[in-house]
């Protein structure tokens, strides 16, 4: 591996660059070039055992949301820890999880235009996995009909239900059941399950939020006990119902455990972002999630921030003004800045107080960072920043390194986007 | 070229997936996976034509900044239509030049760290392009200069000169002095110029801002002459004056034409967005900047939006709502969202009218749209989307698209990020 490493040197923007006799590569003794964004690996394999563990106990099964990592190495993991499947966004993001092995992928999207539709009756034709997408609307279903037909495939499709003022999905019972009856009309397709994301519903107000939500899970749960009594499922097959993003997926699974749909039911949750987790808005509500639920804080270990920027002080033009080797083209800046969680010179910590450094503004390639006077900083000194909104930071890499808890280089692994 | 296309269709995000017997991909055709991002190829040319005249009348040398694009298929456009060099931000983005065949490479950035260090020597020694990089702090300058002395290498360094409240670079003349005395004694450093960046100066009063910009660029032209008569460049090179990013090129352009600093200077700007223009921040600079330089009004041709996201209507849940398959993974969010320009169905234009549909907010893979009832709106329909802030976008996509103005698909460009 480090070899490989070293060979494939120049070929990314976090170059490992090592002179180390030994061979091994560490990101404080700078044998790579930074700014890098690092997987700590022992976090995300406890993440990853973490989530399954938490699935299991409810009964439910887990399809990661894929499009987080696009990372086939953290796919595998998931996979081999239990995950019943992957979910994706698109038809590409699809290929790549089944290039990982997986043998049944959710594509929680709908499926549109002739290319892509195109592209997913190839990876049908060249696995055998099982991919699912969804459909809300009947021209989309028409059109996906007669394009598997006539390729002499059936798609397996969901049918989304959705939420006023969300995203996709059928707003009403009524809509959705005569949605199902097309459907269940047409040749190209096969309506295996239910599909919907109560993602979308975030407000300030979390009680208002659960309420919301579970006025929602009543409906999807209604409306699918309603599309199992007319029959619109296919009798041979489970059917699924899958929903949950990273922040309401106890409640999810709350009202999937009493759900009573009948032993042809499998229950799936989608969560992403806990795999790695993140020190901004995914700590926050995973918070919120262990206040409400107490199977949350009895799973062993727990849920925590595995992704790490490491920059480099390249700039020290004010009393209190560091600028940061990093910027948006490195880490996500959407929902929250990165912010530093330690400091090194020479491969060796400094003193580190919580709230003495703040990062309060970035451009494309550099960060502005305001330092109180008791910091002790240096151009060339190393800082690690924890970060927000992992999907957007994995975005930026075509290339991560898993590392070990003193920064030393286990793997590089490749990204998809 | 087509035929590379269809062989590599799997491969990225936006495959190609043409059906159609002459081989003609065509993106209104839904030949390509949307969503995609295209570069109207007769626009690009024009704008990198258009920023060459302007810079040659104004006598003054251009290095484009190719952060911007990363991809070596504009780089070579730029140089091709007489570029001197091409601006980067990092060790790595300079590798890509000069793979790209570009001869002078300004780092408009500081050199920080062994393994990035390491890298420069290897690009030193495996080519004989000519790389600057920019130096506001003597620690940095005695690391690089201990670097490079040991590797029997002369790295070539700007003195760079930086302003209150902005990034990186020395606030005082009697700072940049010191500096420039202390980078001139070292052995691995040849000091060959200044490098400023006024782009940081940006507010919503434009009349202070000019102020403030020929306020710094007067401090950098005095501080520029005192060095030369200091004797700290050397004799038999020419020194290098370099500034100017997209948004105020024309008042450096202004100055340096006055600067009167000597035979021997080279003057450099590196602006970076025009090359792709667009329908957003850099659509406004634009303008403003015509409004005040009657050089830019009189080239020929003029700046335009060259780059374009072009998506499906997912889903049409709500009256006046439409979800539309993109998101902040496939463009820039942060200056403003991509807008619909244009709407197609079955590859024939529909009447399109500005201000009946509007992106109102974005998510990682969705972009919520609302429009007006007069809009005949269905899901599969075509958008075509301008952007804002094009370095964003670039950096959502390994593969691009040059298309024509019917949006036939010309060739398939790789970016490097």
């Amino acid at each position: 591996m480090k070899n490989q490493l070293i060979s494939g040197k120049l070929d990314h923007k976090a170059a490992a660059m090592s002179h180390s006799t030994d061979g091994q590569i560490n990101i404080l003794n700078e044998d790579v070039c930074l700014p890098v964004v690092v997987i700590k690996e022992q976090i995300l394999d406890n993440n990853i055992r973490w989530m399954q563990d938490y699935t299991n106990a409810c009964q439910v099964s887990l399809a990661p949301h894929g499009k987080t990592t696009m990372t086939p190495a953290i796919f595998k993991k998931q996979l081999q820890a239990g995950a019943w499947g992957i979910g994706v966004g698109t038809a590409y993001q699809a290929k790549i999880a089944i290039e990982s092995g997986i043998t049944n992928i959710i594509m929680a999207n709908q499926l549109i235009g002739k290319a892509n539709m195109l592209f997913v009756s190839k990876l049908k034709q060249q696995s055998n996995t099982k991919i699912f997408c969804c459909v809300d609307n009947k021209g989309n279903a028409l059109q996906l009909s007669t394009h598997f037909a006539a390729q002499e495939q059936t798609m397996n499709v969901l049918l989304e239900l959705g939420i006023e003022g969300g995203r996709c999905g059928c707003r009403s019972e009524s809509e959705a059941i005569e949605l199902a009856k097309y459907i269940h009309s047409l040749p190209g397709l096969k309506l295996s399950g239910v599909e919907f994301y109560e993602g979308v519903i975030h407000s300030q107000n979390e009680l208002t939020d659960i309420d919301k939500i579970n006025g929602f899970l009543t409906r999807v749960i209604n409306t699918s006990n309603n599309l199992i009594k007319l029959n619109l499922f296919p009798d041979s097959e489970e059917v699924i119902l899958t929903g949950a993003g990273s922040v309401w997926y106890d409640l999810v699974c709350q009202q999937m455990q009493q759900a009573n749909l009948g032993q042809n039911i499998r229950y799936v949750i989608r969560p992403g972002c806990y795999v790695t987790q993140d020190k901004g808005v995914y700590q926050q509500s995973h918070n919120a999630l262990k206040n409400r639920s107490e199977l949350a804080c009895h799973i062993q270990g727990d849920l925590a921030s595995a992704m790490e920027l490491c920059a480099f002080v390249q700039s020290m033009p004010e009393p209190d003004l560091a600028i940061i080797g990093f910027g948006k083209r490195d880490a996500a800046f959407d929902e929250g800045l990165p912010q530093p969680i330690a400091h090194y010179r020479h491969g060796q910590a400094m003193p580190f107080v919580t709230g003495t450094m703040k990062t309060q503004n970035i451009m494309d390639q550099h960060a502005m960072l305001h330092y109180s006077k008791d910091v002790d900083l240096q151009v060339g000194d190393i800082l690690i920043f924890g970060t927000s909104h992992p999907c957007i930071t994995f975005d930026k890499w075509r290339q991560l390194y898993f590392v070990d808890g003193q920064y030393n280089v286990l793997e590089a692994v490749e990204t998809y986007f």
